[in-house]
């Protein structure tokens, strides 16, 4: 980095400053936008009443056409409760939209999927699982978003057992997912491997215990692996833990207790997903790790430890989830082309094997490009990953029975690069003809 | 009309014989559109995190600064329950996209508004309150839909009461606002005055029924109306009324027991929104009207008797719901340029007030343009008429005190003109461009 500690902070700051001015000059950042013609008034007759009759009569003999009569396979639903909206915390339905609607946006652009921001103003679980479930014969998917521990959990189980589309917490199977990919390739650039790596968790919500589950999927060891939550490591004897965290505690290591210092004491991994810093984790904590020490540090908006902060610290490798530093661990890598691939084929589920296929598929297309240690992702400008990854998921959702279509790998691709390129060529046209204006 | 009957017949069914190939053909008639830059993918961080951290935050301290920083203040709700889809009945939630989806065109195309389509797999009126409810901080209105009677009464005015957005029913206040003006413009051709001419209602469901209340806001004596339902003249001496039918009979006219021909003898004018025809309606009971009758006979998608069969009964002014007759009294000229009108001023509630203000502006645009038997109210096309209709609902909002924002008159058409003109000047691009293909 050639910038001095002052210059770095004041870039850090600057998407804040602008995203204030920015969002209230646009108010909003989506709109409806109609995909059929309207050649003259007499076509209101085909696309509304009477015309529109008959698909309707059809969708009530067969419920499955409603998939090839309606935008409802494209469609996806970003339900929040606002309770843990990025690292803020429980700021309120409305006050997380802002946030659901740059959701919408990635999930167009990246994913060609239409996604409406739902802030639900309840923040009981029950009404919660019952508010999704009268919404779902709109939806092709939900995309849970933003709610807090433990209820995600349940919620997120319940939904998945009773409705028959998609449903996930991309803060557990995107974030994991996403997270993985980036270890898999992290790994190999310091030489090391998953099955022998220390890895250290910092952070025991949702995001953290989805991200164990699936490091363990891909062949981590669990005895090899301590999680801290607020109050330290997680370890079998403490009588505060909560179902979700008893179980990790029982199938980790946690033998020394401690906090994080302790946890990160000859780590090959750190991985923290655990509150907003800077000063969260220390840079003299990162330094008892070990040579070609890996250390992911998530938290939104700003990351436990400042990346340049990480690396003084001796750090080979950094990453964090924002955009304006080296090495974005980044959900949007994982849900737009998730949901993509599972709805190119109508899938009834997104399972966790096709999120390991799609964590594969990120990992592997940075393998080709040549990795380094500020290139162990994908960067978003790579649109072909987008790609990739929809394909993998589609396969191994027919590969599992979850698919109500069945695609050949060649339509796959088509159906996902089709979609993925025409949200991104209307934009560019509708800043050229200045119906999307520059700020 | 210069067809012969099997002509007309012939061209009656097109649409609907088009419907199931273009809905296929199309998948949808709506998508999500961005209506915000990315220059590069560094917006991506003024867009999402971090620097959407700023407005949320902002929110949470000041829950009206949603309409300032999202979408929420030009975004509708469209809420149905599948129970009263169109003409056809209970055919369930799925089977309700198509109309919703089309309901979403008519909004954009026409009010600039973006409305999302809701198909809510719950029949019971309690939960769809709680649904409702749950998902208003998203919505700057709720538009509900196709729901069934008795219920849509007491599921309407309950959420008019608990929330802080518009609601409204648009087969309740959207029909009769329509209808309104229509039958203010009939009678000026046919020189009658509403508080004179006796009235025939077909049908008392929702619509009607709320129909039935505006025509006496606007005038209309109820000793001069009477109102059948699937059984006969409501009256009250019939044990079989609703409490809604109870009080119509209470106030109408019923003297004379039994049905639709006794209904329409010595009538000025029928209204009907019974159930699909052709043959509700015979043109002997139209025969027995007055001269110069005024029939609307607003089933779809057939109406309650043919217009062509009308007028051999000899009816003078006919209309009808459907676009591709005469005289389409037409739900769309209603609701895009109310819910225009009242997402303008950000306002609390869609008032009567506002409806009647609504009816006599669209009544005064058709005057204006010089009134005929064949012309009683604006066509689809003559796109000034949504924008004197927005500002007359925005003027009524803030002199009834239920408008979060003041805009002059001057503003309030600037408005309404710059997002219905943005969304056709869209369509056309993308049609031109090819990224909205013909058939």
């Amino acid at each position: 980095m050639q910038f001095s500690e002052d210059e770095r902070l004041r870039r850090a700051e600057l998407p804040k400053q602008r995203a204030k001015e920015y969002h209230r000059l646009y108010k909003g950042k989506i709109e409806i936008s109609l995909k059929v013609p309207v050649r003259s008034y007499d076509d209101f007759a085909i696309w509304y009443t009477p015309g529109v009759a008959e698909p309707c009569l059809e969708i009530k003999e067969n419920e499955d056409a409603v998939f090839e009569y309606t935008n409802r396979g494209n469609t996806v639903a970003i339900v929040t409760d606002g309770t843990r909206i990025l690292g803020l915390g429980d700021i309120g339905a409305a006050a997380g939209l802002p946030v659901m609607e740059g959701k919408a946006l990635l999930f167009k652009y990246l994913g060609g999927v239409d996604a409406i921001p739902i802030c639900l103003g309840t923040k009981n679980a029950a009404e919660i699982i019952s508010a999704v479930r009268w919404l779902s014969p709109t939806f092709g998917g939900i995309n849970l978003e933003d709610i807090e521990t433990p209820k995600c959990f349940g919620i997120l189980e319940t939904l998945r057992e009773k409705l028959e589309i998609p449903v996930w917490h991309d803060d557990q199977q995107g974030t994991a997912l996403v997270t993985l990919a980036a270890l898999i390739n992290a790994l190999k650039v310091v030489g090391k491997d998953l099955k022998d790596v220390k890895i250290a968790f910092v952070g025991a919500g949702a995001a953290g215990i989805s991200c164990f589950k699936y490091v363990v999927k891909a062949g981590a060891r669990p005895k090899n692996i301590v999680m801290c939550d607020s109050k330290g490591i997680l370890h079998p004897a403490r009588k505060d833990l909560s179902d979700e965290k008893r179980r990790v505690a029982e199938l980790t290591s946690p033998e020394g207790a401690g906090g994080i210092a302790e946890a990160l004491e000859g780590a090959d991994v750190c991985i923290s997903m655990a509150r907003p810093g800077p000063g969260v984790i220390k840079k003299e904590w990162l330094r008892r790790m070990n040579d070609g020490a890996v250390s992911f540090n998530c938290a939104n908006p700003v990351p436990e430890i400042w990346p340049w902060e990480a690396k003084e610290a001796g750090v080979k490798i950094v990453g964090t989830g924002r955009s304006d530093f080296e090495n974005q661990i980044n959900n949007a890598l994982g849900f737009p082309a998730v949901f993509r691939g599972a709805l190119d084929v109508a899938a009834r589920k997104i399972t966790d094997e096709m999120c390991l296929a799609a964590a594969r598929a990120i990992a592997e297309f940075a393998d080709e490009r040549g990795l380094s240690e500020s290139y162990i992702i994908p960067k978003l400008e790579e649109t072909e990953v987008f790609i990739r990854e929809a394909v993998a998921v589609g396969l191994e959702a027919m590969k599992q029975g979850v698919a109500r279509k069945k695609l050949s790998k060649q339509e796959l691709k088509e159906a996902a690069a089709t979609k993925i390129k025409r949200a991104q060529e209307i934009l560019k046209l509708l800043m050229r003809e200045g119906l999307v204006r520059l700020p």
